[in-house]
């Protein structure tokens, strides 16, 4: 078994062995560059770390972790260019540094080239089931974008509809990348899917911690700006569970701030104090933990030597305590 | 074997045993409209046939060829975008009746949703071989696409590399689904590459026969404006052979009408007078020859009996006589 960084090194390795091709330059050039911008690669990290679980050289997971990454990219390319975002991790989009037809059809060749390696992986039994296992959650989280989309202009918008919206649109793709490094290493049809229910609930309890850090977060730590989600009046977690739970005159005061702007004056303190006085930050932390519990039970399930298990909990529980 | 009104009857009842998922509606609604939009359904006929030399019922091909429809669909969406084309066949292109966010998305499904109809064509070998010709040929088509639009602003394209985009962006789909339909039928690889060529070679002749037809097209048979390519100053084959051989005041008066707008008085018949005192017409027609000439001698290769071959055979000879 493998650390984090060791496995983050073999997909550098097998990314730089695989480049895209040299031509057509404009066609790749925005791809290449679009790596340098889509963050950690903790998606094919974690698809080598479920193998790892069952069989000890991940060289054949590579290509399918690779694919989980390109796809993560082109996700992220074509999602700038709907959102119309000028900046990721602080450097221009490749919409804003190109423009939207080059990001249209990077993305497209992204995702295709996402499928090349795919059937790269081997046999071709193991081939047609990731293609089967990648077409199901990529039609999912192109899904959860469009829930996403609809719910900006939408005003009555139920926190459980949010959390499909979550949960297809970010956590499918991480309960899929760990089913399909555990598929690749040829392991039951059970833990396959104890894995992929793993990272699945520990995708929605990231994704509701996000939520609750984007105001609550330490500004020293948390990569954005706290409040962001406040000013720009996004119907997160937060949000819609106080218009469940709060009085109509708090419901009707958190309405009148998200009819504001994002320069109106004192909107983050007051919101905060909203969701305060309604107890939402213990909700929040109260709804993670049990999404949390859920997909530690599934990893418990995996019928492996708990001591395997030690790379793949640590590295979920990192991303599962970030400050609060 | 089947006529083509039959095999249009079976990818139509296919296509309506399986129609993309009901929600979410504004993702799948542009996905339907454009199958609306995208024509004559000639890919998976041809996909069809060429399993049909091989094997008679065509039932284990449909997904392969509803596959390729897709896909074709899925470029058409996005080119449009690429192009800011607001109509196609005369009806509001997805873009414009939504807008380009929709566009974006609804074709990222439509393409991922090819990929689930070519997992679903049966035995793992079968799946793992049509998604790996399926991946090269959409690369391919991408990378087409993107030497187009380079191609808008070089002053200086050569004949060859306008050959070389004719080839990726349209060709090599036509020459993919007939090599994926005899695949689907267990053909002998020799076999399914004849057909690759057949159909690679028979499609770059359509292009060059498209560019003929263009500019000296019978108006009340040709479905669009004759002399739109003139009118646009797109580079032609006809253009690129003009300014290859022409003399060089001929290359000279080229040049300057294709610096002027779609509105010049008389811009379509200059043209045309210097593309006729060059020969470029029987030059066209000359090029258009050979391909198909070469296209038919790997038809002829296949090794299954000629009587097998009428269908395909008429249809892309059909396709090919199209009135000059």
């Amino acid at each position: 078994m493998h650390q984090l960084p060791d496995l983050l090194d073999r997909i550098a390795a097998y990314a730089a062995r695989n480049p895209f091709p040299g031509t057509p330059r404009e066609l790749y050039e925005p791809c290449d560059y679009m790596l340098t911008l889509g963050g950690k690669r903790l998606r094919p990290a974690l698809l080598l770390m479920a193998y790892e679980l069952f069989s000890d050289d991940p060289k054949q997971a590579l290509p399918a972790a690779w694919a989980v990454e390109l796809f993560h990219n082109f996700t992220l390319l074509h999602d700038d260019i709907m959102d119309a975002a000028p900046l990721r991790r602080g450097k221009p989009t490749v919409h804003t540094r190109w423009n939207i037809t080059t990001g249209i059809l990077s993305g497209d060749v992204m995702l295709i080239h996402a499928y090349r390696h795919l059937a790269a992986t081997g046999p071709a039994d193991l081939v047609a089931d990731l293609v089967q296992i990648f077409n199901r959650v990529a039609v999912e989280v192109c899904e959860g974008q469009q829930y996403d989309m609809n719910f900006e202009t939408r005003q009555d918008v139920q926190l459980a509809e949010y959390m499909r919206m979550i949960e297809l649109k970010t956590a499918v793709l991480l309960g899929g990348a760990l089913e399909m490094g555990a598929r690749c290493a040829g392991a039951a049809g059970a833990d396959c899917e104890h894995l992929y229910q793993f990272g699945r609930l520990a995708g929605i309890a990231f994704q509701i911690q996000d939520d609750l850090l984007d105001t609550y977060g330490d500004p020293a730590k948390f990569g954005k700006q706290v409040g962001g989600d406040i000013l720009q009046n996004k119907k997160t977690w937060l949000v819609l569970k106080t218009l469940e739970i709060a009085s109509n005159a708090d419901r009707a005061e958190l309405g009148r701030w998200m009819h504001t702007g994002p320069d109106e004056p004192g909107k983050v303190e007051a919101v905060r104090a909203i969701f305060d006085r309604n107890g939402i930050p213990e909700l929040v932390l109260a709804e993670k933990q049990r999404f949390q519990n859920e997909a530690f039970a599934h990893l418990q399930s995996v019928q492996v030597p708990e001591t395997r298990k030690a790379v793949l909990k640590k590295t979920v529980e990192n991303l599962l305590e970030r400050d609060n």
